[in-house]
């Protein structure tokens, strides 16, 4: 993670505003689907080259341009002429490691999230940027590699029936931000399903595995807060704009995006304090183990030292030693010794050690 | 927990305003009861079919509509296009894993509440969605399954001298946030019940299951908190709005809940502190108890290991050691291993070991 | 302390208003008493009713009721008519574990502040509810027992020629508090003086007992912190309320209040940060003695281990050891073993561990 | 500390704005002196009585009176009537326990500012209370004791060049608290000296003594913070107040004496971080060399215990014991314990414990 | 760093604007460079007098002079003059441990930066004052030593095609805040690598040297915090003032650099976290270690220590031990003592600590 988020260095120096991508290169190249619909009509397609894609910014039917990959200038740029973006604007599309923001152009938003998933062996979190331009009739969205969260948008599109063939622009871009932060959800239940496990871990036989699997998850968190904690402002900043880019009808359904992001940092703070609790648990579990041993040790010590000593005092050559040639010596002294023992038992079991 | 919290997780994809049950069911078949009333008289059913409910909207007089069960679409969309409410608001009541909120609608306020309540055996601290919507002249009450916190207020209702039957609506409605603000109290008191328990045994006995009692607690007031914290901003909301749904008469009382869910986050909060203290003083006493094992450890090594030695001196074979011939060679002996235990013992003593 | 807080619970279901004693009875029957004055007279009494308290409220002269005692309804409810009290302030005053806080009513200022004084045995901190309400003329104040420390603001009324005389029931109001800010500081005194006793103790010679007083004096903090941190929004209300209620001439002792507030929270937050670190003396100066004690085990064990090892060695019993019987052989091990012990006691010198 | 700061009890029960003194005596009779000048003239005298400076008061010119020493009630209410200071103020210049504030009166500023300085053997921070007042052509300072930071300033007066003459009481009260905030200065690089040499202790050779000398540091620190924190507030609300006692071009001064704070109060923040950093090494390097202790032991005690116990096998006394008789037994026997006591140090070896 | 922090207590006592350069010196006399340039023309001098710049601050040209040495009150003062510059600003870049900080003058903007670089080794984060005021027509910038980020906006300058050279002194400031901004980004890329590098060392072999160097990062994070977090406010603060020193279009590139720094925090405060969770980790980890060796200490004596006791117990002398007589006692013995050491073996394995 250290990498990504720093790679930008490797810009330093230059001016702002030229095109260089900052990030790691996930394809080979972008890969453009247009998909333009009204109340009535829907036309999809996946193009070859950016400038099949212009046309539709007359019309006044929505346009939706997906691009897949930001790495060529490019396209980056033909589209940024296009549709009059900020040259500051294609530098953040093509930078990787944004954090959300919302920028109010001046007949568009741009608003930068991060779509967070969890890798092929679903063991851990990894985020993506999504750019998302916004405006009278389009809708651009900038993902760093194919495959993404949007499916289930699309296939509304294409019913027809849903709201959003009724609905401008506005309405899309909502449809988009909720599905990244619907998918949020199922990446907390990721999480929440790898908490459970380690907590059963963790009563039934704590490992040095299952702390490492804890401060994983600790770190996982961290950047889950990370993508997800400065949405929040941005979805708050859409309401607050009173822009006529968004409806008053749009509104409503912002406000309710936001009310969902604010349900996920409220899970995710609590799975961090769950974790925090899991640490403790763990090195508690681990001093106690300890004392255990110590007990044992202490015990097993405690009692033979002594009878070890006795048998050492009749192990000794003297000439003179009255007690060795008693007849009943020998079974006195084991006498002895069992006494003692016995008595070191009886002074743990009251000490409550055994 | 983790499980209820994302549940939602299932409905990812769906267009929003979809009606899709997200949560436990918990009950068979929605139980939906009718409570209509002025300041004369007074209606109440168990209503089979949730038309039976609507004719009482057109009336002047206050309609409460109960529905324990909130996972049947049909009961749901039913009500919500009587009462006129937003698909948005209808598919938050189903969810039930809403943090507490407050939203205003055009004629009516949506309130979202957790009624926090103990399981059967009083061990364990549970929350359930309360969503409660009040207007010009009826409230709408869902909750997950049946049996609440409202029989009072049925009562009160019923008895017909009580102040709830000569006021509107929102004083209804916050005489259910107050019945659902008071149980909170309850919880605590057992919460400071158990705490008190655990820190008797923490100064008696302290055992792992104290150490795990004292977490189970900790877990419990962060989910408390979770479900009470966010409804301190919502009854100030209501407060604020100045909407003409909330008479200023009924203000001061949404003022006097205001002050009691303060006061719970208050004691809440306190709880946390002294759950922390304990944990500490359970670590320490932990580590306390390990030195003592260790002081006694070390304390019969360091008087036996010398005297062992001794022991073992003598008990060599070596042909010329004169020692051994000396008629009091072993009363010396004994003499000299007597003379260094008791030295350690009193240099034990004076170190304030023993 | 947990019951104290929570035992509102009982009241769970009743409706608002209705006068229940909520908090732990102090005292058999209320004692009221009247104080009545102006610039020239003073007329001060124990009334047995209720009743007799009323004429005063009519004329223009400051009067003071004071209420030893809050658990007798009637008491509470009549004085609520004459004064005008909402059925909700006089609640307020029944349930004595209220946070302090300030309600604006028509005509007068309801103020609930947090009496915090020591034990008899000087040992522990204890709170006491007060209730005060001034209005234009009057001033009532509700404690929850006889003894309080209004003494000297009793006697300067008595007197004649202080300032309270001539200014009215604000003043008063202000004098009354400026009294219970100043107990704080005693309060807070003792407490200092326990802890630098305790940091004596902690110095000289560190005991379990020190770490529960180390933990009771934090926990005595945090019942003070609660009791007065609000207290700094009540007072700083007062003043912001521009009420004719309060004089402008009053405002700046209001204003000297709130100083003094703030410095005890100051003084009181001192405090929690000196017995954080009074914690970590007390755990590392145990983890310190463990270091000797287990020092002390090692050089002990590490010396005569060895040592016996070689005595074991020439106690075998071995037909052909060569050593047994070289005339010298005894003395030569001997010699051995002082070597091995005076190495060892070097190494641990260098070591810096004797 | 505690001592001090809550002494302000024993004034408890007395009306509000009684002079009496509240703090440390220090100093047998307070000690008053005048410095008057304007762009020409400069006067400067040690008065006897308080009388002789009141003439100067009406004069345009501007006067200081410095007064080393509060305890007198006399000498600090004549002060007051003549200039008019409000019983509460002088009370407040009475106790020196005060917290910084801004007062602003009628026709003057009040201000309360901590001086902080080393003691004699500069081991240690105290601090003393600064009351100053100034007002259209005064300013009036009061001190514990004699000894200030102020000999820079009354040097730049006599000069007669400096931008102080030319400036009015605003000017000098800025420089007045700009000679206080300089100081800190000196306070915190003394800290930062000592704390050097705590770090290079810490690494050489940490001792018992490191770490109290670390607990010492930090509660100065946290006296230092209580002293200079709320100041900032302080010169923040002068330029806030927009009185016409400071002058727009005095402004900008006291701007800078603000960042001068920022920056302290930034320094004395890095200098907490640092100490709680050395306390987190201070205890890992004791739990390290504990480990090593440990270490060490269970070498020594792994390695001879089991040869030990071989010695020990071929010490008992059993008449038929083939190996005894054998005539290499022996040497066979020191051979497996040389055996065994390399396996065992080469066991300790590949684990890195050697 | 306590050193330089602090060692501007060594103005103490001077009049405020007096100049005396506060730091350590870097370089000998101070270089200064000029480049005066618009649209059309670059002028580019290093000069030996700051006199030579003056006459280019008349023109309608951009006019930069960079500075580096600010020890020399003469040049700095001869510039404040030309320049119309308040003494405390003099005074504050002659002060090389400020604060970032943004001052509105009359016509222009002072604002105090750090730039953080690494140490020729790469092992050590630095930070260098830069001040940089920027009027009509002109950018000033003070270092305190040659060497500068700055090099790629010069060379954009040159280059004659750049937005630089058409925009004026406020892009121009904006382009050098952006190459100090950039270049935190590559201290924090380096940061980056170390901390993986000491995450690998975390977990292949952790030794004391890593504990010092995760502190030593923790350290750097703090200091690298302090250089930027204020840097945050500065460049808001320019955004927010509204000034005509500002155009509209240079806005959004301030917004920009503003953007970048909000993301250098948020990634210092992820590497601070991450740190931690380093510390907690090296520290478990030698908790972990230490377990072990307990155990096998545990584990050897545990077994040796009743095997010991028994071969004692037939070493004893008496004339009268059955035993010994036994044909076969001294076998039965070794299997009595091969049980017992297999049944703790047994013991151990299945409490898993073997």
């Amino acid at each position: 993670m250290g990498r990504n988020s720093n790679s930008r260095a490797k810009k330093t120096g230059l001016s702002s505003g030229s095109l260089v991508h900052v990030g790691r290169r996930k394809i080979d190249r972008p890969r453009i689907t247009i998909l333009d619909y009204d109340a009535e009509r829907v036309y999809e397609k996946v193009v070859d080259s950016i400038d099949e894609c212009f046309p539709f910014h007359q019309t006044a039917t929505v346009t939706w341009i997906n691009v897949d990959g930001v790495h060529d200038p490019d396209v980056v740029e033909k589209i940024g002429k296009t549709f009059r973006l900020h040259p500051l604007i294609l530098e953040d599309i093509m930078t990787t490691s944004q954090r959300p923001k919302l920028d109010e152009l001046d007949e568009a938003f741009y608003i930068v999230a991060r779509m967070v998933d969890l890798n092929e062996r679903k063991t851990e979190v990894i985020t993506e940027q999504l750019s998302l331009v916004f405006g009278k009739n389009f809708v651009l969205t900038f993902q760093e590699e194919p495959g993404d969260m949007f499916d289930s948008v699309r296939e509304r599109i294409r019913g027809g029936k849903a709201r959003v063939r009724k609905l401008g622009p506005d309405y899309l871009a909502y449809a988009l931000l909720d599905a990244v932060v619907d998918h949020y959800f199922v990446v907390l239940e990721n999480v929440g399903d790898r908490i459970e496990k380690l907590e059963e871990e963790l009563i039934r036989n704590p490992q040095t595995e299952t702390l490492h699997a804890i401060h994983t998850l600790k770190r996982e968190m961290l950047l889950f807060r990370k993508a997800v904690w400065p949405l929040r402002e941005v979805v708050a900043g859409i309401e607050r704009q009173e822009s006529p880019l968004v409806r008053a009808a749009t509104n409503i359904f912002f406000r309710d995006v936001y009310d969902h992001i604010i349900q996920v940092i409220d899970n995710a703070e609590t799975y961090r304090d769950i974790l925090a609790g899991m640490l403790e648990t763990y090195l508690s579990s681990m001093s106690n183990r300890m004392n255990q041993v110590m007990k044992l040790l202490t015990i097993i010590s405690t009692i033979f030292i002594p009878l070890t000593f006795i048998a050492g005092v009749y192990g000794m050559n003297f000439v003179h030693m009255p007690e060795l040639k008693w007849k009943y010596g020998y079974f006195v002294v084991w006498g002895i010794m069992i006494v003692v023992g016995l008595g070191l038992v009886r002074f743990f079991k009251r000490k409550k050690w055994l």
